[in-house]
């Protein structure tokens, strides 16, 4: 999936362009940020993605504009970003953050087979909560109708990540401040059940394993 | 800060414009995704930003491609975005995300003023853990020298949030699926000490109160 566009420029040691990598870092993300231009203003739009092995789906209501200039041919820039840890160095300069991100580019093409657009919807929606298709009630024709699916495939992607400690300038491991990372991570709280459910409902779903964009492996308790 | 361009042109009820709502947004999360476009291809990247006022910074390394880009004025996008609940509805159509997001356009310019250049930079420390900059080596006049600052004025932002339980069709309310929201945080874990930090050494900072782009109280527990 390499190209010339997606070969890191700078700290090459941080790069990534086999599937199995961006693959991974693209399931994990909820949400991307999709960026294209309209008349030579770029605009960085968040929403949510799903992946389909080597094709990424996004959507939107047929009114929404970047789906429009998108499914129009523009060229296109999807990323996603997993921040996984503040990195505290002993110098200011050596600060970071570590992540692990994806870039990909190319041109979106707008779904137009009814089975590829019913299944990227389900994948999507099976995106925010695995297993959720088989416990909502499915889209009817009119609201098929009512949705726009975009097509981006991987053929440009590359992956960046930052594991691991700080990295400080030799002189300044012998100085006192505390040095390390302090790992984030992403959980599911309680359910709020809708107001209008009915009392004590039961919650049909494995938060910690089936939350999407969650890296913890069980909600915290309170 | 409202502009043509940043007038939201659907669902306007999730807009806002107030600075206190998008410096709230823009404060709260830990980096950003910045759009920019080389011979009409959009990229996005993402990177750490720091706000001072109605001025968003920041930095990178002087041969970063980005920088050289933005610095030479041309136009740009950056975007935050907190992902703050799974919306899940009793139909796959209305499955939605709760989130707050902040898009801001315009130029960006370098910094060249070396009082507002090393703000700029112990914003970006602070940004990372409130109180850092005092528990770490400041820049030497080579690292300052080694990084470039760049100034995103505040003048074209908006904010978009999305917000409280799934709205489903009326009908679709006697259906029996579950629906509500699945809160989304993100927390601190125990902070891995660097492996050549001293044994021991104590931890000196209150990651529930100053650890940036969390939103836990309190760090979970083991």
């Amino acid at each position: 999936m390499q190209s010339a566009r997606t070969t890191l420029r700078r700290k090459p040691g941080r790069g990534a362009h086999d599937a199995a990598t961006v693959h991974a870092i693209l399931d994990e993300a909820l949400v991307c940020h999709l960026g294209f231009a309209v008349d030579g203003q770029p605009y960085v739009i968040p929403t949510i993605h799903a992946r389909r092995e080597d094709r990424l789906y996004v959507h939107g209501a047929i009114a929404n504009r970047m789906l429009r200039v998108l499914a129009g041919g523009a060229p296109c820039c999807l990323t996603v970003t997993l921040v996984d840890g503040i990195v505290l160095a002993r110098s200011a300069f050596h600060h970071s953050v570590n992540y692990r991100s994806v870039v990909v580019l190319g041109r979106a093409e707008e779904v137009v087979s009814a089975p590829e657009k019913e299944e990227a919807l389900a994948a999507i929606v099976e995106k925010t909560m695995r297993g959720r298709n088989a416990l909502c009630r499915p889209p009817s024709e009119a609201e098929l109708r009512a949705v726009k699916v975009l097509r981006l495939p991987l053929d440009e992607a590359s992956a960046k990540l930052r594991t691991g400690p700080p990295i400080d300038d030799e002189p300044d491991y012998a100085l006192p401040h505390w040095a390390g990372v302090i790992p984030l991570r992403t959980t599911a709280g309680e359910p709020e059940p809708d107001p209008r459910l009915a009392p004590g409902a039961p919650f049909p779903h494995d938060l910690g394993r089936d939350a999407g964009g969650t890296t913890g492996t069980a909600p915290p308790t309170r």
